[in-house]
């Protein structure tokens, strides 16, 4: 079997089903565990319908078992009380929470509610492989970069690398979401009745994504979160309004020089046929983000789209991502599902 | 029955369809034709089945019998074609195409393919009832505003009535509008598979609507249409940056002034509860236009956000309030529809 | 303003806000009254956003006003504990739950967790006013039958009434429904992720409603309950084998018979357009049911389809038209909505 | 690179779409072309978006290469018309149409439109592996069975299989399907406004498959279908009425004889968590089926429930499945991606 041992923190959880279902179907990697505490002793597949024929079960969280890699699929604030723990069982960790994405304490005490262990936070590389690879060559923490940051840094990142913008200027951005980025919990606004076909302002303001966007690209968003009718994606549309004048071929130059070697980035802008630019459920499943982008010559405008699967990308396929980059495996190996078509709202 | 008699040209559409609901359901009309080439003699329940228990069969749409008030739901170019017919059939043509919605010869030429008949431009009354309903009181032309920009200009009104905003600002408009806006006939890109689930960048750049906000707010929008999951439905989320400092007190006040009285509008800005700010589906079917906002300081941004059902405030609703104030009526007679709920993506 | 005072107890659940909508734009009666303890001095809009523009606030439980008409939209076992305060604060009560639908205490050990007041059930109506209006004049205990049952019994009646049915043959009735018959409170289960696009056969056998078919139509129906894609909406596929030969001519000659009178039946089966047999989106929102059929002359079938809105006809609209015939008031008062077209799931 | 150089014949349709994505996937396959006459020249990801990153084009059907396998994904009608052609081209050819699913030429003048190379109906093998794999190895022509016909065998096999059944029996099918059934054409009807939400009778009686469910199981079905809200899947509950007592041990044991060992069936009755009965978006964009039970002892009732991906098992995955039995590979090679959970309505 694979030759790298590997366990899931938090297995119940929407990201938990999806990094055992990467896992298990991943050349390199024997899943060893899964923990729930609520869940113990029950099959995997009694929470994640799709993993009926996987042979595991959850396991107690408080008895890790020794394993090459640890990801932690816990809720934020979790990781930073257990990082001991995982790191006396793992040489790798892999957190997918918010608790190790940012530089410094006072991050964490403006956008969250303050860090337990901010010595860690130096240690700590954050995942976007796309941004920085070159970090996460024999990490030994890492932090999954968030959904909605995802989407839009791999959307404004090429602008960034070939200089159309300096950080000076005005950026909107407007993020759809589905509703899986509510995890598995639920309560009355995440009940069917109600959440269906909404098109809901559910982060007017102030989305906590902010601050990982601002401390990779150093520029600061005006940025807003709309949930609407899906379960899986992130699309973001960034409004961009650049210092000088941009020609539709310096877009295609900064894209394709950002992204033309990058296995899991499609670009897709303005083409022919029925997906003409970046489609959340044309990447569903994947691993993968469509980045895309148009001009608007009539208020200099640049208008960038994106988008992810947010428990791919934006999740679970971005920490087996960093790991393999970490480990020094094949980037793709484990992520090389190609999405469906035609597909819902998946 | 109902005091005057009506029409409406080009029944089968989906717009025609709610036209024929809503004059079926008002006290003061009474509907005595609906025309249609393709299914001439078939019932209006053939196509809209809401309406099978309807007693009226389409007719040959060069037969128009005089009524008081004729209704022209057909696609844009076909009003300014016939539109002497029309007005030798009624008194009051309320056309719901954007023929006679801009005031200027020069406009259709940049935004349309011109138009046939540009001397009639400044006779028309552009019907967006908050917004100039003192025009509308006994004018024979009326041209039903178009649904994005009636979702953008009941959003940004009041800020340019209350001087928040002066037209030097920049704004940009992010809008999310239902598979109806397509309207009925479908290719591949709407068909059920395709559509479904999409958060599609339908217009980009360069949507026509922008002509409309243009000239009635006198500001210069950036303007992007997402196709997303619903049917019915049109959100507009305007990202607003004031040229001063704006409080929250200063948009109630802004807001309150304008639509504290207004029968159609809901203000929705952060209470309790699940539907915290405009919602599409919760004013599906009826006339009302939610409208809401948000400040971010740290951006020196106002977040405004408005909801309306796109056929009913966006289209049949807003031609039949026209209609009713053109006329004298009470301006809600027919449009007592109060929404349901829970409901789905309607 | 209205003739009849009205209340309603349990105002916060889907069918309460129903009710509400529906009493508010009843020409004869006026809402005075609605409770609900956990959202007690809140308004109304609170729960429901479509009924913002409502100036009403939920009332403690233990108050309860004098009223004409008290609807009481509770779970079941609530009415039959509460049925004297009912009884002392309204000369008619509308009870929408199964309290007391059946006959005799036997049905409620079977069916049910058993009845406390036992007595009461030769007294109450059972209210399927197209089944036995006859019953209602008068009445001062309603119990309004349940979405399931209301949708098999509409679809199944007209084969009783003339003949074509005696109660002896095979009847399988396969029923999808929205998820809003699970009601406001929801679970994991019930989540959007989790919930969203199933085709869940959440009462593969045994449902409850399986009690007022037997006991209405004398048949033992064989019945299976899926959870569906959409909100609203209650579709019963009725497979019927009769004893003896039935020619489409009988089909016919028995819906007529007993439905071309009826103020909210629409007889659909198999003409042309896109609508061709009976569906739920068509009446979402109204109290109507469509009813249609077809003959499968290989196998000796008859297949027979109704749809219904289950929080209307299936529960809040045919409370409200029981209460109508009961006050010997228009069965159609309130209840004129026509429903929308195009339209999603609702 | 792959052992077997494969083609796809009808490369722009649904249906194609998937079998480019297996294929290209599949370790032992080379897709060396896909044809289209309308697309030719075009990438194989314009028509298909998740195939964006695969190399390849369309090429003029006319043109066939010479390949191991060809699979024929063409209209019903057309394999057999081009029959001669597609053997040349291959050695093995794979057809997802009915063109040679039936035995009798009499067959398709009762349930198609007659056939034009009847001899060559005893030649062809039916292709659902899990009836009849033995048959397969080394077949020429196999025709892959039909989606409805596949569900409802699946969930129908074990009973015969163990003699719960033998074929004299009631039995009523009641199937609900997504949209992708209907192709990738699409006309008013499949209009995304039109059919989103639906519960339509799309079959209320003589659908097609009931030819092949009676030519394989050699029972007469009642059978209908109805159209629900979800893009892929097709879910058959199975109204069985057994001559004689049955219990729940027995259809433990007939299933599990049936299925223990099939590599792409899961059987799921009654267990715990959210997915207790077979679900079609547990196994969407897979080659599983999910199959279950209930027993209904007061009716004498065995209800059956089976869920697959009609594009997948119930079409491309299986004309797979049945060309890696044929050539002696792995049955599951190119067939293991698990599904997604949490997923919409895929």
């Amino acid at each position: 079997m694979g030759e790298y041992t590997a366990s899931v923190v938090g297995g119940t959880g929407f990201t938990g089903g999806e990094l055992l279902r990467l896992l298990n179907g991943h050349p390199e990697f024997d899943v060893v565990q899964a923990t729930s505490r609520s869940k113990a002793n029950k099959t995997v597949g009694h929470s994640h319908p799709n993993l009926r024929g996987m042979d595991l079960r959850f396991s107690d969280p408080d008895d890790l078992e020794s394993v090459d890699v640890l990801f932690a699929a816990t809720p934020h604030g979790v990781s930073m009380e257990q990082i001991d723990e995982f790191q006396d069982a793992a040489g790798t960790v892999v957190d997918l929470s918010a608790d190790f994405r940012l530089d410094t304490e006072a991050q964490y005490d403006e956008w969250y509610d303050g860090h337990t262990r901010p010595e860690l936070l130096a240690e700590s590389e954050y995942a976007l492989p796309e941004l920085n690879r070159e970090n996460l060559e024999g990490a030994d923490l890492i932090a999954s970069g968030g959904c909605n940051a995802t989407a839009t840094i791999m959307g404004l990142l090429p602008l960034f690398e070939h200089d159309v913008l300096d950080g000076s200027e005005q950026v909107v951005v407007d993020v759809k979401v589905g509703s899986s980025e509510g995890g598995a919990g639920g309560g009355e606004a995440s009940s069917h009745p109600e959440r269906s076909g909404v098109v809901r302002p559910y982060a007017p303001t102030g989305h906590r994504h902010e601050a990982e966007i601002e401390q990779f690209l150093g520029i600061d968003v005006s940025f807003t979160v709309h949930a609407v009718e899906m379960i899986r994606g992130a699309s973001a549309t960034c409004h961009v309004f650049p210092n000088g004048p941009v020609s539709k071929g310096d877009l295609w130059k900064a894209y394709r020089g950002s992204y033309e070697d990058e296995p899991f980035v499609e670009l897709v802008a303005g083409g022919g046929g029925v997906y003409r630019y970046p489609e959340p459920k044309a990447v569903a499943g994947t691993n993968k983000a469509e980045v895309g982008f148009e001009l608007d010559p009539s208020n200099k405008r640049v208008v960038v789209f994106s988008a992810i699967d947010n428990m791919m990308k934006g999740s679970a396929g971005q920490a087996v991502h960093a790991a393999n980059v970490a480990l020094g495996l094949d980037e793709t190996a484990g992520l090389d599902f190609q999405g469906l078509h035609p597909v819902g709202a998946p």
